[in-house]
């Protein structure tokens, strides 16, 4: 009987364009897919729930996928361990009800962002964090974080992509209102970390988040100013996106 | 009046082929010759306390070259740190008097080599440790680290460097004597952890002796057989060349 398979899986993005599979280039689902056609002969197309930008990192990305022949969950996580590059670790497998899928199932997901304070960054902690010099107000970001909790319309913190408005899909009016149910600032020695939690994320949400945040603690936009942005729906209006290398999805909720 | 500069360095050896400059080739001298030349228009060649080998990483290391134009430390530390890779962090930057030298001034350094012992080596910390899942016997690992502390010829820690022999040096009786002043090993959470100091190291020496202790951790050589490796003065006779990713210059001391 076929079974159906959920991985936790954590990577370093540094040096992959991504999750999703993209021919010749080097992404974690391509390695992924590869490791498990090593192992078991059989080609698969894990699905995630959901994808990470090109140097966006992963402590709790899930995958999901079936496999014909029978392998104990135990032999299928070392196997994996054993075969993928060091930069991408399992760190769970289960195998799940046949209904079970990593992206249709997910109900929420936190992400986590790492900003970089001290004096000189060490070379081990640059690939993930932003590391930033200027003073910023941290009071006034933590209320600008607030103002993001709840339903809202997120269109002005949503990536423009050219490949999602040349299908069309900008015209058929997709849904932009995600809610949010928490987004604080904490302060851990030299890191400064947002943490999200929601039932979802358009492209580049929490990166723009980010970014217009800092824009905040710079003074450039005021706390208060965020329930306006968001009823603008106009991503220029927003602030600039944040490099990826600060940014971790910490897990996903079924 | 030219000004004599010593700079601490902390470096991620991973995308590099070591300390020393080689034509095309990422290196760490190359890259900070290069920004030392971006900054100040002159060219220079740092001189390293001792070259790093690819992949080996550093916390301290030390290089020293002479500048004609005057410029703040402060100035030159921080302009550095702008050009710079974020793989290669400058941690202090101060003028010297004018004999010091980066390698010939040198008394002693520390090197600390990392083994990760836990589960799963999560992908931020494998570039820089050697995961080993075999059991090691650590009582006995440390019986063989405290045999190598005092004055040794560590002929048979040393590699047999092909270019070395084509120059002559080997016929030339270059001594392999160096005095050790501590070698230990300690271990901290997941981490098992090897400390070295001494006046000087050989090329691949702390690697070697990493790899031998190994080899009395898995039962392949017992503690007691160190003093004997040690007079052999034959590379053949002690363990493999533990990798290179877990080696990291810690400090120099002048």
């Amino acid at each position: 009987m076929p079974l159906n398979w959920k991985l936790t899986l954590a990577y370093d993005g540094t040096d992959y364009r991504g999750w999703q599979v993209q021919p010749e280039l080097p992404t974690i689902q391509g390695e992924l897919a590869a490791a498990v056609e090593r192992i078991t002969g059989e080609r698969v197309l894990p699905q995630g729930s959901g994808r990470t930008d090109a140097g966006v990192h992963a402590l709790g990305q899930v995958a999901s996928f079936v496999l014909k022949a029978p392998i104990p969950a135990e032999n299928l996580h070392r196997a994996l361990n054993r075969t993928l590059p060091a930069a991408i670790r399992v760190l769970g497998a289960e195998s799940m009800p046949e209904d079970f899928h990593a992206r249709h199932s997910a109900r929420s997901k936190w992400y986590e962002y790492r900003i970089f304070r001290g004096e000189v960054c060490p070379p081990w902690t640059a690939r993930y964090v932003y590391a930033l010099h200027w003073p910023l107000d941290v009071e006034a970001m933590r209320r600008a974080a607030a103002a993001f909790v709840g339903e809202h319309d997120f269109r002005s913190f949503a990536a423009s992509d050219p490949d999602v408005a040349a299908r069309g899909s900008e015209d058929a009016e997709e849904s932009h209102v995600r809610t949010i149910f928490a987004s604080g600032w904490a302060e851990e020695d030299d890191l400064l970390i947002y943490r999200v939690h929601g039932n979802g994320f358009l492209h580049h949400m929490v990166r723009n988040l980010v970014g217009t945040m800092i824009g905040v603690g710079r003074r450039q936009f005021d706390a208060e100013d965020m329930p306006g942005l968001l009823a603008l729906r106009d991503r220029s209006a927003a602030g600039a996106t944040a490099p990826a290398r600060g940014l971790f999805l910490y897990s996903v909720c079924y």
